[in-house]
């Protein structure tokens, strides 16, 4: 199969140095703050990012040595296909996250919501546009059980 | 800077051959359908899948042949930078968009809300989980106020 080569755009700094310190949604411990740095060829893409309060970041798992394709996911013991969870070690190791920008001055954005290890290397920034990206009705499969209560399952806090 | 190289996972087949036929987003035209046919090594990775509504796609633009900082989106003529904006035409070439699962028999996911050009190269599959990625207070910059009487703008329609 072909393969297709990607330049990362920029670094991300978070206080996560290991894949254990990390809330399993950065939304659920929202007084953690991160920085990514783009690197300097890509700076005038930034232009208007920020007028928006949250964006979407692709990023590398770039410390996951191995490639699952039936995986355990933080919540539970059960295991479910690599596609039907959110580990890093999957195929491609491509990491999504939704941030809240805090603010953008020059190279660097600095955002909470974080749930990325410190280091990860930025593949792209999209801005996060809510008449695009929320479903309301939607099933979630196995993880609904988790979230049944309407409560964040205290797993997903610190795990 | 070091280079990452990634393996398309499957391929997405739909009804847009030309970017001019795509809507701006697939759930602005919700009674098209298209396929993901997922390569033989990554077959088993689907398991669960079927459990969730919607999923994350990943994909690559592959008929994107140039790379800007800035540049103009579907909605308006102004200009804005990259990151700020869904364009294409962006450093690494990736692509993002939340389908709705009709179906999944064996290597196949049929599905509605479809944006990607016919025989676009699939990188990823995440299960789309709205209590991580619904956002409701946000605000989205520049392309708020084509949203702003509530109606979906006629351009995302068919562009």
């Amino acid at each position: 199969m072909h393969k297709i080569e990607l330049t990362p755009i920029g670094i991300i700094h978070t206080p996560y140095q290991q894949s254990r310190d990390i809330p399993i949604q950065g939304r659920f411990k929202p007084d953690t703050q991160g920085k990514i740095e783009i690197y300097e060829p890509y700076v005038a893409g930034l232009q208007d990012l920020d007028g928006f309060s949250h964006a979407i970041v692709i990023y590398y798992f770039n410390q996951s040595t191995k490639e699952t394709l039936v995986g355990q996911p933080y919540l539970e013991s059960e295991k479910h296909g690599i596609f039907a969870i959110r580990s890093p070690h999957r195929p491609n190791h491509l990491g999504l996250s939704v941030i809240q920008i805090e603010k953008i001055r020059e190279n660097t954005i600095v955002f909470s919501e974080v749930d990325m290890l410190d280091g990860s290397p930025v593949l792209d920034i999209k801005p996060y546009i809510k008449y695009f990206e929320n479903r309301e009705n939607t099933r979630a499969g196995w993880i609904e059980k988790h979230f049944a209560t309407g409560n964040i399952p205290s797993a997903t806090i610190l795990k």
